[in-house]
């Protein structure tokens, strides 16, 4: 899938309303999927920091972008489960997020999703995600 | 606090545009926070189901609550990790988020968070939130 | 399942030589599977407290039994995922594991574990585990 | 700090019984450790791989000895909370296990841990270890 064809998928599959909290995706390579997020006043939090079910959300449809430009356009690859660790305060700035595949098996997905700003190994938060295949 | 300070604590402290997208406090205990929320039409994913996002969101603040209600209303702290397992798919209706708090530390809180619709033991997800306390 | 039954099950699965750090059943309840281990010298990391390690292999075994208990004598049920928060320090004293099954699905069970010393609100560690079934 | 001074740190650490179940230091670079494990028999679970508890051991001396080689030798780290997803079944083969330091904080420190068998691609597991500083 080219940027353009996993960006369409997304715009199918998420309301119109939401779509634009998700991010937009920069790069595919390999095992990976990276995306980006300006945030925006409907996304902070006490502290004027960037809140974590927005990263959430970002981690969230990285992987499912990932699923979707390696395994195929399924939107109905469901999330199973998610871990993340928050590292840094996320300002209000260009949200990097990276998505690799650790393992696509039959049944079940893992991806790692690594957020950061500024420089990859500024890390803002990490999670791994499990997505079910139908 | 009653539910309505809690209430009115989360008011204060979520940006007026996303603040419906993250349930009503229902009811206080000893050591619990009892949330609820009507999903709406922009929280669905494919399937024609509540989003794990929107699940996540109401999981966080539903731990947030929890600490207000038995720490005081502490608007600074944040997320440390949240790790989350979706177990049923979540229908559109009413969505129950009962928050216990496992241990209340100087420094860290820990929380469950179970997301259920139509009774307790039917569960739509389990999740262990970890707060940092300022 | 009996408990005699559940325990020969676990001495029939594991090791010998690891059998006796993996703890006994105690009790089975609808849904729930009680453990208890006394921990021994080996079991100690600095600070003369018991070992994480210890105590995931306690979470896991206790999960595993849960589903035997609940889903059939299944040797081949494998851990898929594991989270788990150390809440208090593990003193050398009996430790407690309770194991409640949140979902037995066909193909992946989830329990949420619960480590205690002492009271069972005086909690060591939550721990949330995901079995794949074969 | 050396191979050899870190493997020092984890011999007078760890009890002599347990230690040689833990693996030994392979290489020290900026921000990682790599550990590698050769499997006994008493490691073992049903259908002769290599059990999880095994594993979770195995990640979690490797984030410690991350933490000793890059923060000082602090034998009283503790963990604060572990997650990890199994991808594949490890083999009775030569394990390897690699630790990343993810952030490394006053308070608290957080690190990738990924163990893999026959190439580095070939993930048996993920993990992300959180420890706290005393």
């Amino acid at each position: 899938m080219t940027v353009e064809e996993l960006s369409a998928f997304l715009d199918a599959t998420f309301p119109a309303e939401t779509r634009p909290s998700l991010g937009e995706i920069v790069g595919i390579a390999p095992g990976s999927v990276r995306m980006s997020l300006q945030p925006t006043a409907n996304m902070l939090r006490p502290g004027g920091i960037v809140s974590g079910p927005t990263l959430m959300a970002l981690v969230d449809v990285a992987a499912y972008a990932a699923i979707a430009a390696h395994h195929g356009p399924e939107p109905m690859a469901v999330t199973n489960a998610l871990s993340i660790t928050f590292l840094r305060a996320c300002k209000v700035e260009p949200i990097m997020a990276d998505a690799h595949i650790l393992k696509l098996g039959r049944r079940l997905a893992t991806i790692d999703v690594r957020i950061w700003q500024g420089a990859e190994d500024r890390l803002i938060a990490q999670s791994t995600v499990g997505y079910a295949l139908p």
